[in-house]
C-alpha cells in the first residue's frame, strides 16, 4: 500500500482506504454498518434526519460499531456547514422553481413550487446532541464549522473530513483543521461541496482528473478522490493521481442496505448517458426519459442563474423518469454520478458484492503490483 | 504494453500512443514535427489556416515526414466538420458579445464586436487539397464529414478519428467509420467536440473520469483519453481507466516549437485554479486576473445561454490577464486546460523535456508493471 493510503487507512482506522459516500434521503444506519464491516468507512449523511429520527440512527451505529476510542469499527457523521440562507433565499428559490417549471410541464406534474426543507448547518446544539455518542470520524460538506466547533469534536477524538472542488478549498480546509481533504471532482453525484467562492457557477469545478493531482500537490493531509469511483480501475486510477483512498456514493444506491426508492432504482438502471442533462435543455428527448436524472448533478448545474445554495435546494423534482415509472405519484429526485449502477432488483449486499472492486482493493492492501490491463482490446 | 494501446499505436504508426493535440492559433507544423520525431502524433490544426498558410504548412509537414504510406513519421491534420452557422449565427454572437462584454469594460479594453472568423468545415475542395500530400492521419471535430469523403480520405490510406464527449457521440463515432475515437472529457482546454446534440449545454458533459471507462465498454475501436494528461500519472490513470492511449495539449503550450504568444506564455505561468470562472461570475476576484483565462474551455462553458455554436466564436477575448502583461494591446485569446505548465520562458524541447512523463511512456512500452506511487506522502 502507497505511504499516503496506509496513513489515511490508519486515520481513519479502516481496513480499506474506500469512504461509503453519506448519501442524504437514500440510506440510513444500515448502509454505514454494512459498509464498515466490509472494511470501509460507514458514513451516515446527519444533516436531513429530524433530531428525533437522527437518535434512533445514532443509536444504531454506536450499538453496531461502537463510540470514538472504544470502536470496533469505524464509521462517521456527515454534517453540512453552509450558512443559512438569507433574506433573499425565498427569491432565489422562486427563481429556480421557474426555472426548472418547463420539465415539469412537459412531464404532465404539477409545477415545483418554494419550500423546501431547510437543511441546518452543524452547530452547538448538534455537538451537543453527538458528543455523547463519540462519532471517530466527522465528515463536513460546504467547508468546516467554527473553529470552536472543530476544536470541540476533536476533543472527544474525532478526525475531521471535508470536501474541496477547487485547489483553493483543499488548502482553506488543510489550514482550518481537516485532516484529509475530499476532491470532490465535477463526476461527483452528490452535492457540490464548494464554499470558499461566493458565485454558485458551476463552471469553476474541474473534472476529478485535473483536479485530484493539483490537490494532492497542494496539501499534506492524505487526499480521498470522489466523483466517477466504481470499481478496482477507477481506484487505480485516482491512486494513480495521488489519491490515498476513494469516497464512493452513487455505486452504493443499490445495495440492499440503502433506503433508495424503487423508482430511483428503476431509473439507475436506465442508461446513464444523459445522466447530466440539465433542465436549460429545451426539450429532454426521448432517451433522455430513460436516464436517471440527477438533482444533485442537476442542480448544482443549474444554480448559476438563481444564487440558490445547494444546501438549500427547493423541492424540485425531475419528473420524466418518474412518470414512467409511477405515473400517478409524487416525483422525486434521484441523485447519482454519472456511472453504472448494479442492477436495481437484484439483492446486492456490500461484503459479496463487486467481486473486482474488492480485488482491487485487496490488491493495493496486498501492496502488489501490476500494470492495469485495458478493461476490453 | 496493453494490446489495445499495441494496436493503437500499430495503427497511428506511433512509437508511443501519444498523440500531441492540434491547436489552432498556437502551433504551425514545428511542434507537428517535434512530436512526431519524439515519438508521437504530431498534429497539424487545419481549421484556422488561409489556403496559403494551410499550404505552407503542409509542404512542411511533408518535407519532414512523407506521405501516408511512405511516411518516415507518423503525422495528423485535424479539421472541423460543423454544419456552418444559419442565419441566426449573427443574433447568436450578439447575444455573446453582450454577455461577455462586462470583463471588457472591467478590463478597460473595448467591448467585444461579432463577426470573428468562421472556420469552414471540411468539404470536397480540403480534399482536394489535401489529397496530394496523403496525411497518414486525419482527425476531426464536431463529429465526421460526409460518408463519401469519409471513404475518400481512408481509399488514400488515411486512419480518421474524432472527439465523443459523450457515450452516443462515441458509438456514432465508431458506426460511421472512426478508426478510434478521442474521449473528450470536461477538463479538456479545446473546443468542446460535441456534435449529436443539438442543446449548447456544456453540462451534459461529463468529466474524463466517468465518461473514459464508459465510452471504453461501448465501442470497440481504441480510446484515446483526452483532458488533463500531463505526465506519467495522469498517462498511468488513463491506461487504467481503459484507454488505449493520450492526447495532450496545454503541456505542450511552453514548448519552443509553439507558436503560443508571449502574454499566453506568461498566463500559463499564473495559477491555474481559477482556470475555469467563466463571464457569468459577476466579478472577477484578483485571483482570478492571474489566471489564464481558456477562450475554449470558458467559451464552451457558456455558450448555453447564447446558442452559439463553439466553431464559430465571436472575437470575444478575455481581458483581465492580457490587461497585466499588454496594457495597451489587444487582448488575446489564451486557452488551456486546468493543468500545471511547464516554465513558460525557458526553450522546451520536445524530445529532451518531460522526464517523468518520458518515463512513464517507456514503463509503457516496454510493458513493466507497478503500482502507482503516491506523488507525495
Amino acid at each position: 500500500m502507497a505511504p499516503s493510503s496506509e496513513r489515511l487507512r490508519q486515520l481513519l482506522g479502516v481496513r480499506h482506504p474506500l469512504i461509503q459516500a453519506p448519501m442524504a434521503g437514500v440510506q440510513g444506519h444500515e448502509l454505514a454498518v454494512a459498509a464498515s464491516r466490509a472494511g470501509a468507512l460507514g458514513s451516515l449523511p446527519s444533516a436531513t434526519f429530524s433530531p428525533q429520527a437522527l437518535q434512533t440512527e445514532l443509536q444504531a451505529l454506536v450499538a453496531a460499531m461502537g463510540r470514538a476510542g472504544e470502536a470496533s469499527l469505524p464509521w462517521a457523521l456527515n454534517f453540512f456547514c453552509h450558512a443559512p440562507p438569507g433574506p433573499q433565499a425565498a427569491d432565489q428559490e422562486a427563481r429556480w422553481c421557474e426555472a426548472v417549471a418547463p420539465w415539469s410541464r412537459e412531464a404532465g406534474l404539477a409545477p415545483p413550487v418554494p419550500g423546501g426543507a431547510a437543511r441546518a448547518p452543524f452547530s452547538d446544539a448538534l455537538a451537543d446532541l453527538i458528543e455523547p455518542i463519540r462519532p471517530p470520524v466527522l465528515s463536513f460538506h460546504f467547508g468546516l464549522p467554527a473553529p470552536h466547533l472543530v476544536a470541540r469534536v476533536k476533543r472527544w477524538g474525532a478526525r475531521v473530513l471535508s470536501s474541496a472542488t477547487t485547489v483553493e478549498e483543499a488548502r482553506w480546509l488543510e489550514a482550518h483543521g481537516a485532516d484529509a481533504v475530499i476532491a470532490q471532482g465535477w463526476e461527483a453525484g452528490g452535492h457540490r461541496g464548494h464554499f470558499l467562492r461566493p458565485d454558485r457557477d458551476t463552471a469553476g469545478q474541474t473534472g476529478l482528473f485535473a483536479l485530484l493531482p493539483q490537490v494532492v500537490q497542494a496539501v499534506r493531509v492524505p487526499v480521498i478522490a470522489a466523483g466517477g469511483i466504481v470499481d478496482a480501475a477507477t481506484v487505480q486510477a485516482a491512486l494513480a493521481l495521488g489519491a490515498a483512498g476513494v469516497q464512493a456514493g452513487t455505486v452504493f444506491l443499490c445495495c440492499t442496505e440503502a433506503r433508495t426508492s424503487a423508482v430511483h432504482r428503476a431509473a439507475l438502471a436506465g442508461t446513464v448517458e444523459a445522466w447530466a442533462r440539465t433542465p436549460r435543455s429545451p426539450r429532454p428527448s426521448p432517451a433522455d426519459r430513460r436516464a436517471p436524472w440527477s438533482t444533485a448533478g442537476c442542480a448544482s448545474r443549474c444554480l448559476c442563474g438563481t444564487g440558490c445554495h445547494p444546501s438549500r435546494w427547493p423541492p424540485v423534482r425531475w419528473p420524466a423518469c418518474a412518470r414512467r415509472a409511477k405515473p400517478q405519484g409524487k416525483a422525486t429526485s434521484r441523485p447519482c454520478g454519472p456511472v453504472r449502477t448494479p442492477a436495481p432488483a437484484a439483492p446486492c449486499r456490500l461484503r459479496r458484492s463487486w467481486p473486482s472492486w474488492r480485488a482491487g482493493l485487496a490488491r493495493i492492501a496486498n501492496g502488489s503490483s501490476g500494470w492495469p490491463t485495458a478493461r476490453r482490446q
